[in-house]
């Protein structure tokens, strides 16, 4: 069943026409149970939609989250060089070791909701190229970072977050989702404030996403392809992680505008390839909001976060825990003899 | 500072007018922490506004949340003779010993977060009267009720959340909005299909509500009086609950339709009574929207629940651990070396 792990982008391209199915037989046993559950039909809403879709890729009528894995990517942009951040580039290295010793907001939250906390740090003494002057990346460095987030993913894993930390990577999404999805509105409807960039900043990121879709016009149908060009390794690499995913019939809980504008490259080369994947929520960044409706995702949670990390995911954790607990430890109507409607 | 225990309804109005404000103090001091955090300036969205929520009422810069109160009122009502739940009135006490068998929705969120729960049945051998002829309660019911409420919240209680179970109670939630806000848009505004009501059931209800406010025409301007005419023993208890936690200065966690029209009756007695408060979702039944906004309250989910029992609020507790261990477990810019903006 197991495929071989991909070398090549052809390869890596190949498997997303060969994508597993979800497990119809589980979701109508998790949905035949939540039937008869003290509760009135439905009404634990959106909580029984996360256990069906838990059902659908764990292949088991009551689905479990004992192995919760979070795995950060970290990546850095030569984009940065053009001041479309409000931080410097060396705060990358920084979070990373913030990660190493537990201080950022995804240990806490990894903490709290008993999840497994993975950073991995891509080649950040080596960042990406420019992307309004060069490919960000060539071919043989996408590979190497698909192949990172690919090998990320373990087995047995109950469900797969991935989080991401690379100062400028906004910048590298709102470019990447235009090439996905277009611009017809305007290049302004996917460039945001990030981490916080103020308006002359602004104006810099919308230039630069300007410049990078006209230097790669002609090269950005094919969405690897796109990705090479404009993403960065650790967008690359939560590509490779989701797609892996797929493969192993992990479910995905997709954190915010950066992760999903990665997810979005494997919806692009094939429809449907994010059916394993739920939206935790919708940030603060404006472009996430249109960038879901472009994946057709429904976000469990809008909080006005925008931090990246997986914390968008890292919350919404609380709520598969929620949804889970309801399904597996309530009493059935005729257990607590309980008259139904 | 504490007041004696209300004895009187008179004495409980009076309580109204007289209600602690927040802790400006604490507030500036975990606004000027998050400041501080490994994360960019408001990152983490309305988890901030939770934390200065929760520092404000509880008087300390970093809140804690190691006693959670969970109180679930239990009543039965004479409305329910009119063919308006898609359960018969008997499930009432049958969840109720759900509950203490640990087999309901709020037993397996109590004990995923971390809360307390205490269940609380009220006379559910003596249901109130059916509203559309007489006054549910008299009044020396009504303060009974009151009095259950007030008397379950415990001083030094981290976080009181109040929820409800009872038979046909959505149709009394809608027969006292409607008195405390008005019903110019008709009454069907405040009327949803609560567990699971067919349109047969849904004008039975609409029908009941018109003969109720009909009926009690002219009485209905002093919200406790509608409370007394309109609500049954579960909603003044909440009513009760929500006050004293005021009084005690113990924050609130909203749960659904039922628990915000017995909050609302405070909101209208005195405007503001519900600073201490913050809504954790809105749920399936439509007039719920209409209510928080008739409240000035904004909710944290929306997940199309309606379930009753605190359940709302139960699965928002993962929100207000998540907050507070980001709050209370983050590192610094400082202590972990990372450059600011």
């Amino acid at each position: 069943m197991q495929s071989p792990d991909p070398v090549t982008l052809a390869e890596f391209r190949a498997l997303c026409a060969a994508l597993p199915a979800p497990d119809a037989g589980a979701v109508a046993a998790a949905r035949a149970r939540d039937a008869v559950l003290t509760k009135p039909p439905g009404a634990l809403g959106r909580l029984e939609e996360i256990t069906r879709w838990l059902a659908a890729w764990q292949g088991r009528a009551v689905p479990e989250a004992g192995r919760v894995q979070i795995t950060v990517f970290a990546g850095n942009h030569g984009v940065t060089a053009r001041g479309i951040s409000a931080f410097p580039a060396e705060v990358t290295v920084q979070m990373v070791e913030n990660f190493r010793q537990g201080g950022a907001a995804i240990n806490q939250l990894a903490r709290t909701f008993g999840a497994e906390l993975e950073v991995i740090a891509l080649d950040l003494d080596r960042p990406t190229r420019d992307f309004c002057s060069a490919p960000a990346m060539e071919e043989a460095e996408l590979v190497a970072a698909l192949q990172a987030g690919w090998q990320s993913v373990r087995p047995g894993t109950d469900l797969y977050i991935a989080g991401e930390m690379g100062i400028g990577n906004t910048t590298s999404a709102a470019a990447l989702s235009a090439a996905l999805f277009g611009h017809d509105g305007g290049i302004a409807g996917w460039c945001g404030r990030g981490t916080g960039l103020d308006d002359a900043g602004l104006r810099r990121k919308e230039a630069a996403v300007a410049l990078a879709l006209a230097l790669h016009d002609g090269h950005l149908a094919d969405p690897f392809e796109a990705l090479c060009r404009l993403g960065g390794r650790e967008v690359a690499a939560m590509t490779g992680a989701v797609l892996h995913a797929r493969l192993l019939r992990v479910p995905v809980l997709l954190d915010g505008f950066i992760a999903c504008a990665a997810a979005a490259v494997l919806e692009r080369a094939q429809p449907g390839a994010l059916d394993h994947c739920m939206a935790a929520h919708q940030s603060a960044e404006g472009a996430h909001g249109r960038l879901l409706q472009a994946i057709g995702k429904e976000p469990l949670l809008s909080l006005g976060l925008r931090l990246g990390e997986g914390s968008g995911a890292g919350v919404a954790l609380g709520l598969i825990r929620a949804a889970l607990a309801c399904h597996s430890g309530m009493a059935t109507f005729a257990e607590a003899g309980v008259s139904g409607a």
